[in-house]
């Protein structure tokens, strides 16, 4: 991995394409190299009088129709459809037309009046890091399409040490807002995978989660209060407080909105002093099913660390073909901590599962949550992997999308996906997962074998979050993208029918529009679809994202 | 106190007369006792129609027109305006016309399909608890008016204790429902004041706050997924799943929904097994402010036992004023303890304040727990008052409206309210509410001094809820309860200007609808309404209350 910018960069990762010969079972031949083909942006659809009070309300610097732009504007991150086809060349229907980058709530008020006086369509952008075509612009859209690019509203507005809160505007990065706030002595600890690229505004309206949520909260337990634009005027409250019984509340619709309301331009969020420790930590268990139960074990304890994670043998063993070349010394602790465990302790390779643990807290705080861990540990005859190897397994998941990318130059089509699942149906969720990938891939002709891999990444009382990772060879297929859509849904329909849900965190967007009438009752989408042309009556936000598609 | 329903049942409490009479200025005659005198109900108003196809409907034991029945369910429990209109002869413009008692969700569709086919107007009711005026019929209601009483409806229909959840009808009780989850071994935790009157489905539409919240979470955390039948069909989600991000979640509407979509029907809770202790304990600190950072530090201690409350140095005299007659042993016991706490130990009668602990979990939680907070006091120089006193605290709050309704008959009018402060705003706010009720009550002529004291109940990250109880005597004014309307009305202004919040978990129903302008945005507002017209464009839920009254 080339560049300085993550932990895994400059290192070599000698394993990892003997592993993933062997997972998919096919040779890889580092010179199928697919060329990079941008394919062409189509030309932008410009009403003149909305470009006219566009260029009246913003500076040159801050608007533009350039096609690179309005490209970037107009995908997020998923693999097929989006970057696969932004990368080697599938057909670009319909992009954004312009894109405009407001500096202030004011300058938002004064584009949604424009787009409605000249009969725009906007679409509020943040980080570009959408998993669920959320940023896929409506083919049929024919008016002029207006990218709302936050990213300029990046200021933290005001802190509120006395109470713990911070006022900040909608466009910061995670990774800004936690520099900001660090430089107080605060976190906001709100880290989803994206943390880097992603923001407020898109973490609210995607109801997103981070991995440290038992310590710091889901965003919709972090937010106290935001202010979203909409065509109708301005959605807000007025007096936020850390809890309120004042009728129903707009601020509850604004999660997983999903920019068919409005811009979300700024909120008020929960911050906590920087804790004085963090101390990672990992367990390696003889299966998966043991891990569940330790989980539920740390949940009743009232134990839970920040973060804490079970990955399952695959996955365990991806991360394995991840580490760097050894020398010396570390080759030889490296073979000797294997010959104890798998040789001494009788751990099975193809069956055992791990923790990643990230402990944050005070140093007492921190050192009795490690005892608790490690005690409730003993009971499922688990080893303690140290801290390293907990780190380790936090850093890749900055790297998944990279070796994405980098497989994906080969033929290699891969995604992620999520679902939150009952405590009780945890295993039947992923087996009947595998079981539906391996045949549909049988049915569809996919060369080799798939990959699947998956592990916890969140519990609650009533159930987790369980992470998917999926991938085949595209080689012999006709349409390797098409093939994978068709069988990214079929296994949603399969992890629906066997107790999942629609999604835990990604978002409905646009690929998971057509299974919402089996999440919502009729009159439950039609109160959503009320409240959309309450605040918006002309579909200004034409995004026509989940409950709001066309 | 008569009986044997409460804790204080069958126990004499001498030093309370002499209390109120130090606190209220005047001295208490008990012959001036007011004759109750229900004032006359109105005749209903009956559509012949309507009244046919309910006959039609329901047997005869569960529909009702007796004048009885009819004014029991157009009435909460709010002091002024309710409880002493029915027993002190108010006039009476409206109530409901029809009481109907399903017994379950199919005939909770039935009737509405039947209000829509006759143009009825529809009011669930639960406990008849509410404080907030949400039950009073609106009097231009020129429809016949049909209370529906869900306390039938209260099966546990099934509990699912892989993943901790039970599925319950929205009409049981607190009481009830903790007793049969009992008997199962588990609890809900869910423990507001009312918990032996009021419903489930009273508790999603005001967003109530149990005292335990801190280990059971508030409502909206307890609720996994609820159904909600409304004229335009039944709002629910097909999968409740821990935690998903599906788009805008109809639920979120039903919290703070205060009767105005429809009849909440059934609920998924999450319950939890019984906890191994429970202990009580109490501490008693030098100040008020000396205890308000005790309760920050403790939260950020993350040491947060089920529940802590914070009593002010008037609400400790009060609690001191409701102690029984001690005898014996008792007697010199208690005298020791004050010498020690007053002579030895410096404490000011006047300036004290006090600390309640609920402690539950395992018995060793509940041991750390105690010996945290233990610990914790010790920097605030506070003393450990034992588990008695807490657990008297506790008891005393089943008592209070027994108390109010005591006093009432001596013409002392008498009421709670409660708002949600920062932290830093806590004194601001409730001295700011002392100034303002002794200003009001001094221009209005109250005869004597008002009375007001307060605790802090709940403990948030971005701040806390102040719970008052506010009284006077009514001796010489010429509309008692419409001066103590002013007194109640201008007091709210007075705390949201300074920084509190219009209800923490009483909710808005009638009596703070005029304030909604000052907590929601217009647009915000209209998305509200725009949510009801959606699943009730006929305004068959014509109960008004909140952002739905006219």
């Amino acid at each position: 991995m080339t560049g300085a910018r993550y932990p895994l960069s400059g290192q070599s990762m000698p394993h990892l394409i003997p592993f993933v010969e062997q997972m998919l079972g096919l040779p890889f031949d580092p010179a199928a190299v697919r060329p990079e083909s941008t394919p062409p942006v189509p030309p932008p659809c410009l009403n003149p009088a909305l470009m006219a009070a566009i260029e009246h309300l913003l500076p040159s610097e801050r608007r533009s129709t350039d096609p690179r732009a309005r490209l970037a504007h107009s995908h997020g991150q998923l693999s097929i459809g989006e970057v696969d086809r932004v990368l080697y060349g599938g057909r670009l229907a319909r992009v954004a037309d312009v894109v405009v980058e407001p500096e202030s709530e004011d300058e938002v008020r004064a584009i949604v009046e424009t787009a409605i006086a000249h009969d725009a369509c906007l679409v509020p952008y943040g980080g570009g890091t959408n998993v669920s075509g959320a940023l896929l612009c409506p083919e049929e859209e024919g008016r002029t399409i207006v990218s709302i690019d936050m990213r300029r509203m990046r200021r933290v507005l005001s802190v509120d040490r006395a109470n713990g809160c911070a006022l900040v505007e909608a466009g910061i990065t995670g990774a800004d807002l936690e520099e900001a706030l660090s430089a107080l002595g605060y976190t906001c600890g709100h880290t989803p995978d994206s943390l880097e690229f992603s923001t407020l505004g898109g973490w609210i309206a995607t109801n997103a989660s981070g991995m440290k949520k038992n310590r710091y909260g889901n965003i919709e337990d972090i937010v106290v209060e935001a202010t979203l634009v909409t065509p109708s005027g301005t959605v807000e409250t007025r007096r936020p407080a850390a809890r309120t019984s004042t009728g129903m509340q707009p601020l509850a619709l604004l999660f997983g909105s999903e920019g068919n309301l409005g811009v979300i331009t700024k909120a008020l969020i929960a911050i906590h002093p920087k804790p004085e420790e963090c101390r990672y930590g990992s367990l390696v268990f003889r299966s998966f099913a043991d891990g569940v139960a330790f989980l539920k074990t740390v949940r009743a304890a009232g134990a839970l660390p920040a973060s804490i994670r079970l990955v399952n043998n695959r996955e365990f063993r991806f991360g394995q073909a991840l580490r760097p070349a050894a020398h010396g010394v570390h080759a030889w602790k490296s073979a000797l901590q294997r010959k104890w465990l798998f040789g001494v302790l009788g751990f099975d390779l193809a069956a055992l599962a791990a923790c990643t643990i990230v402990m944050e807290g005070t140093r007492d705080e921190v050192a009795r949550e490690e005892r608790t861990l490690r005690r409730l540990a003993r009971r499922f005859r688990a080893v303690w992997g140290g801290a390293e190897n907990g780190r380790r397994g936090y850093s890749l998941t900055f790297a998944i999308a990279y070796l994405r990318d980098f497989f994906s130059q080969f033929g290699i089509v891969a995604e992620s996906f999520e679902t939150s699942a009952p405590w009780d149906r945890i295993e039947e969720v992923c087996s009947a997962a595998e079981r539906a990938l391996a045949s549909e891939c049988a049915a569809r002709g996919v060369a080799g074998r798939p990959y699947l891999s998956y592990r916890v990444t969140q519990t609650y009382h009533a159930g987790v979050c369980i992470y998917f990772t999926m991938a085949f060879s595209g080689q012999g297929l006709a349409d390797p993208g098409g093939v994978f859509h068709d069988i990214e849904q079929a296994l949603r329909q399969v992890i629906l029918d066997h107790g999942g849900s629609l999604s835990h965190h990604h978002g409905v967007g646009k690929i998971r529009q057509r299974f919402l009438p089996q999440v919502h009752s009729g009159a439950g989408l039609e109160l959503i679809r009320a409240a959309k042309r309450a605040v918006d009556p002309g579909n200004i936000f034409g995004i026509g994202n989940g409950a709001c598609g066309r």
